[in-house]
């Protein structure tokens, strides 16, 4: 059901930036990533539950925006998120994003969020909790090319779950490097600047790459991809945008969220569509190996699966309930009896208060 | 662009249930009903520029929830509906509604609204557009069948735009029929209440018919509907569910909003696929012929089309300029440099006061 009624109305949690940011801040940012690994698994453990769809893409001259429903019988969730990448012109986000989840019985919104800051969180979550799984246990140092927006969630995430404090990082941009270097060193990392991607992955146990550019690049070749490393690859996800070199993926156990959308989106474009891969809810599960030896090379070739959006929105909305940053907002319509919808209208005649307490 | 910014967001209009109603009270519920019908107008007007595409649903054990997109190169809007037959067991609302508009120029939300309210009033102003160009220009009587949700917005629609004060009017639940009675009245229509719909349609030259029913029924026979006649048919809107015999629109000029979209819900889903309908954006452009003589039974086979929400959405955009009952929310995060978000994040680490002291 929805979490309250008001007057003509059944209100709706809305956690907007503010009250997100306060929320993470309430129970800290290593729990909030802990947590949210935590249902994001939960979820995928019980992968077959879910309508899996595919997004509904509206595009336009410069962007697009989408919209990305999943359910399972209890509850409906989705993303709606745009893709600008001429926005960062007017100082506004190319991504940004917010989510709606309802329950199934009433078909009633329970929550809305903000999911820009979510969609990070939630992505370092996935990374890290993939990582748990398939990097060499005894990864002490990871090498993150790419320092922007994503970065310093990654770090976050890889240190709260997997106890990763060593950092060798690169990026193009000073600027980007040194906003990571004065947030992580903030936050107790011990970080070293690299002149190149090339000196970044020397000695590093788990590589991210995680850079913006929209094309197919080459972050990573393959020459620079020794035996044994994860490679935990964020950036390449829509089609025409890829960071590593083709024959890295030959020689790699590859992981993906959704198959038929990673062929489509993720590093998985540039092999042919026999080449074999693994989804990470059967390893999760048991039901297929992960890294089989320390030698191995595991890639996680990420883009973003609705299913992760969906966990993100529920931990929230669990976590809602003992939270004093979130506000109720009147979504939906609530006339005293169904059929006398203009009543509930005719009722507001009169000027009423602006906003309930 | 967005509407504002305020510290760490830019800010989306939010328009819920009471602000709604104080903006349709603001301006008169006359004014905002002839206000949406030129809007929706305007639009099929320019029926060719918008992207028009299936809406996505997900169906549960007891209901649905559907997405409704569509956009032109300038706006992207979508709304969620769902439809819980059951809901009225628990005092909810069988469809309840909300919306989103949005710039496609950079992908950001510019207008949240509910759109239980929203779609009521858009619905009748729809079938009172309609009506003004398909019924008889000496039309002096409605009759209505089905006094549910809807009716009461049907009754001021086509007093506001045809000038009808007359109504007939049938329900087979006596509460339901109390209730149109009670604020009809109080709002000035001359109403007969009549026992059966045969005896409601006497005498009427426009006939709406919008029962609740979830089935295949006969509301409206044919020999019940006279030469030169015009039927607003609301209450077939799904697979399953229609209220005229066939043979009525054997007799009927028919006309409907989306083809392919009708030919699955409204009444045209008891006719073969070549039975001929004209799409009333052609009528409204002046592309084809509405009503040709007095005599000829005319029929709108309504069903809802996106459109129509995009429309109301954009009106109530227009509109919440002026409008001193707007409140604005914290839906899209805005950091300051846009590949530092987590110092977005970070900024919220210590308690903010509300207010400077």
């Amino acid at each position: 059901m929805t979490t309250g009624f008001q007057g003509d109305a059944d209100m709706t949690r809305f956690i907007g930036v503010e009250s997100l940011a306060a929320m993470v801040h309430e129970v800290g940012v290593d729990t909030f990533l802990r947590g949210l690994a935590d249902y994001i698994e939960a979820d995928f453990l019980r992968w077959s539950q879910f309508h899996k769809v595919p997004r509904h893409a509206s595009h336009g001259d410069i962007g697009v925006v989408e919209l990305m429903p999943i359910s399972d019988d209890r509850l409906f969730g989705f993303k709606y998120v745009n893709g600008h990448p001429s926005n960062g012109r007017h100082n506004l986000l190319t991504v940004a994003a917010f989510g709606v989840l309802s329950d199934m019985a009433t078909g009633y919104p329970r929550l809305m969020s903000e999911m820009t800051l979510l969609t990070a969180l939630r992505t370092a979550a996935t990374s890290a909790l993939v990582a748990r799984r398939l990097a060499r246990p005894d990864s002490r140092v990871m090498a993150i090319i790419g320092l922007g927006a994503q970065s310093d969630f990654q770090a976050l995430a890889f240190r709260a779950l997997l106890g990763i404090e060593r950092l060798r990082v690169y990026d193009i941009d000073p600027d980007s490097t040194a906003k990571f270097v004065r947030n992580m060193s903030a936050r107790g990392f011990r970080i070293e600047v690299c002149d190149t991607s090339q000196d970044a992955v020397v000695g590093a146990d788990i590589i991210t790459t995680a850079t913006a550019d929209k094309r197919n690049a080459t972050i990573l070749s393959s020459n620079m991809v020794g035996a044994g490393v994860h490679i935990n690859a964020i950036g390449g996800d829509c089609p025409g945008k890829t960071e590593l070199q083709r024959d890295i993926l030959s020689r790699a156990a590859v992981f993906v969220e959704l198959e038929e959308q990673t062929r489509i989106e993720g590093e998985l474009q540039q092999m042919p569509a026999t080449f074999p891969v693994t989804e990470i809810w059967q390893v999760l599960a048991g039901m297929a190996e992960g890294r089989t030896d320390a030698d191995q090379i595991t890639l996680f070739d990420s883009v973003g699966f609705a299913l992760e959006d969906f966990s993100a929105l529920r931990y929230l909305d669990d976590l809602a309930r003992d939270s004093s940053h979130v506000v109720e907002i009147d979504l939906i319509a609530a006339p005293s009896v169904p059929v006398d919808l203009f009543g509930l209208l005719e009722a507001h005649r009169a000027p009423v208060p602006l906003l309930a307490a």
